[in-house]
């Protein structure tokens, strides 16, 4: 019952940023919450719109103050024998705003987002971009980040290479990524 | 003076979608007219939010009835000696209606749009898409199409492998993809 409520508040945030879904659309909005149980502080629901072996594009939602975990997206080797770089993604803000956390110059102590308690260990990047709507930043392959959504929420639309979400390295070991949830 | 107020109309319509544009983007949204020199009937605004080797983004705006005329996008060869397919995309329809043709099924006669008249040879595939705020489309590499907007008219979000607009074919021969215009 939660997750459905979840879900329409997803697709809530998402109208009032102008973005329409479709009905199947709605039904497959996945709650990522990585194992930890706790989706209110480190989650985010998305909404896939196409993802092939040329490009991906998607619907980011997180609630305020939300937070998706470090991690990089590494190189793969792929069945023709070449070797994709890793995923390589551009983060294009929508509505609300997203503080984003990338590799380069930046302390945890300056930064506007708030490490979640306990998890300290595993938020190791602190060069701080913030996202209002119409900014946009690309993470290069490979590259440690994580963000957080400021007090009103964000959604983000992520425009990128092929994603392949399971093989994703987050800091925290205790992270896996989950398969999609129905809504 | 004309290109400053059609841009204008432009920003205007994505606002009314939910699209923020940065200061620079609004000054880069290019006009393509084709080289027809009749924009209101065959052309469309856009806004590229990203192009690199991997993927591509942007935003697409046709006014009321306006056309983009028939194209594909054809095979490329690499520097690196591999060969890329030619460009594929994803239309996702954000706001008003697009009527969208490709190969396949479907004839000149039964279509909801209006092949621009005294074009009419260079309209050959009618395999009919509607596409209304929350619909999607992909068209694969190297395959014929052209769209019309609704009487509201269209924004639409592309998502696409690189774009190489320069290479695009044309089936009318009068057709030369033009450098962008600064609104």
């Amino acid at each position: 019952m939660q997750d459905e409520k979840v879900c329409a508040d997803a697709v809530s945030m998402m109208a009032d940023a102008g973005i329409r879904l479709t009905d199947r659309e709605r039904g497959e909005i996945e709650l990522a919450g990585f194992g930890l149980d706790n989706f209110e502080r480190e989650g985010l629901a998305l909404v896939v719109y196409v993802n092939g072996d040329r490009y991906c594009a998607k619907e980011l939602v997180l609630f305020a103050g939300q937070t998706c975990p470090e991690h990089r997206h590494p190189p793969v080797e792929l069945e023709d024998g070449r070797t994709d770089p890793g995923k390589q993604e551009t983060f294009r803000c929508r509505a609300g705003s997203v503080y984003l956390y990338v590799e380069g110059a930046g302390d945890a102590g300056g930064i506007k987002a708030k490490v979640p308690s306990g998890s300290e260990a595993y938020y190791t990047v602190f060069h701080e971009v913030v996202l209002t709507p119409g900014d946009q930043y690309t993470i290069p392959p490979n590259t440690l980040h994580w963000f957080q959504a400021g007090p009103e929420g964000a959604v983000v639309s992520e425009f990128s290479s092929t994603s392949r979400d399971e093989l994703d390295v987050f800091t925290d070991p205790r992270i896996q990524r989950v398969e999609a949830q129905e809504g």
